[in-house]
């Protein structure tokens, strides 16, 4: 084997191999399969920034006592359209699914509600939760800091990095899947995408980090007040806590937005008018030989579907992080064929 | 008086002025006065493209049968948290001034609500119904779109405009005024303003518009994405109308979002949070000469600030056109001095 050479897996042999892992730090049977499903579902999505290269971390977030695989969140305030749940440490993929599930739930009654969350482990991706939303029919925004303790971003003009990544995500029914879904950190790329990347060995994208290895907010000022917007709402408005001279734990606050679409207008004349204007975009002329105009969600959904028949590659370093997580746990390795990269 | 020689008037005689124009097309003695404070106050905050030189066209838009300056927004459609207002063509000012407060009210009984506005005329600058919630205790969050009328803005790649400027609005209280007040469009920069820029015969910065003359969205994919979901909030959950190949109204379509903080947290406490995160965003290093960084609201309050003191510097083109509104309005010219460009 060289080190170059990936390995080929099915996402039922990494689920397994995920699940299993959970399992054995103390993650119930639901939650574990839930919480792997997710992971795995960024390798199909071809967010491999999210996906197997994380569960080392997770796992060493439970060893290390901070994260708590066995709790789920409860309710400190409940006003009905407005709830603040503590997630306990929990892992933030089911703090941040039952929080969307509450934020589902009051939103069917009341038409709009809001879930704050504190104490939340990393979340993963955004997409599952407003996907589920739209599922259900609802229109959702959500809004993440981490609690003050990441200070990754430089403000625009900034020497020092004094802001969180501040991801935004938002989701919205169409007739046809995918959904129109959004999720997107507030600086120029996720720490995940730079980890990964990093892990790669390649050289970074010009404009990703300031010349003092900083991250910055895309978009200029745009995307900084967009940031900035969020840790109020994720962290000030929540109760987690806001970027300080201060150290601080890291986890993360979330502010889960859902609408009942269906209490403005019928849901079926909605998703097809969403479904009509995205088209009409869709179809926006190209220059000869450039790609087709895809909006969020659509190229998510075309990677699931073939890596799906394809199989999931995984990279050397992932793959060594992997063993070191299975001797750990005693759980074998999934089952794999390696192949030259593609 | 050469080209170059601008006009220095005060804020209350541009207020006058502007009132006295708004009564003379049919709009009553409240909302032409709450209007003019609003153009006004773009004027002061130092968004001219925002300003005066708006006047003509909003005139113009009564003159033609477009909008009707007698008219206030009605309600439709009411599920308490979630309320549908038709603008019945009013002006956008007083129709997103009407909505916002409806919006403050029921949040402040249910926490949480959302207003969507379709058959508004344009409502320019956006922060102040921000600031006005901001006031109330109120985080809020705005989308709009031109219910398919404008598609000035190209999708990253695309050859031809599709979209609206798709503007994006949020504001957050602060414990000392001004508040956190995000305004922006999500193309990289609003008609309003590449008006305005190309009205002074200066060349365009790189990168606004595309080879082809379209905007663009800002920050790229991330960028695009947002103006996608605030297509769907704004245009097709208010039924405003959304982009196509159709013709449309040169209207605008809105969901106003508003959150009483009181109900998940003190609002002071809330405030102070904001006040102090944000302090320690404004004390970021700066390289040595460079400006201090600002956040969204404290330029504008700044300027706002300045200009109540030093009065307001109208262009010789803004003022031609103010000149034909008075003709045509028989209402005199404000009293001003005139003054090289500072």
């Amino acid at each position: 084997m060289t080190e170059t050479q990936e390995f080929l897996c099915s996402a039922e042999e990494l689920e397994d191999f995920t699940t299993s892992v959970l399992r054995a730090v103390g993650t119930n049977e639901t939650d574990a399969s839930y919480m792997a499903g997710q992971i795995v579902g960024s390798e199909l999505a071809g967010h491999e920034s999210h996906g197997m290269r994380r569960l080392p971390e997770y796992v060493g977030r439970v060893r290390e006592g901070h994260a708590d695989p066995a709790a789920s969140a409860s309710i400190e305030l409940d006003n009905g359209s407005l709830v603040r749940l503590n997630g306990n440490c929990g892992f933030g993929h089911t703090v941040l699914r039952d929080a969307t599930e509450l934020a589902v739930d009051r939103a069917k009654t009341r038409g709009i509600s809001a879930v704050a969350v504190h104490n939340s482990e990393y979340a993963g991706r955004l997409s599952y939760f407003c996907e589920a939303a739209a599922d259900a029919g609802m229109a959702t925004l959500i809004f993440i800091n981490d609690s003050g303790s990441g200070r990754a971003v430089a403000p625009p003009g900034g020497l020092e990095g004094r802001m969180s990544t501040n991801p935004i995500a938002a989701g919205i029914p169409r007739a046809q899947a995918p959904h129109l879904v959004l999720d997107i950190a507030t600086s120029t790329v996720a720490l995940g995408t730079l980890s990964e990347w990093r892990d790669r060995g390649e050289a970074l994208p010009e404009g990703w980090v300031t010349p003092g290895g900083f991250l910055q907010p895309f978009g200029g000022h745009k995307g900084f007040g967009l940031a900035l917007i969020a840790e109020a709402l994720a962290g000030a408005l929540t109760t987690a806590g806001t970027v300080s001279n201060d150290p601080a734990q890291e986890l993360q606050g979330a502010l889960i937005i859902a609408i009942n679409i269906e209490q403005l207008r019928p849901l079926g004349d909605f998703a097809n008018e969403v479904e009509s204007f995205v088209k009409y975009i869709n179809d926006t002329p190209v220059a000869e030989g450039a790609d087709v105009i895809r909006v969020p969600g659509e190229r998510s959904a075309e990677n699931t579907e073939q890596r799906k028949v394809d199989g999931i590659r995984i990279k050397p370093f992932t793959w060594n992080a992997m063993e070191q997580v299975a001797e750990e746990c005693n759980v074998p390795m999934p089952g794999h064929s390696r192949s030259t990269p593609s």
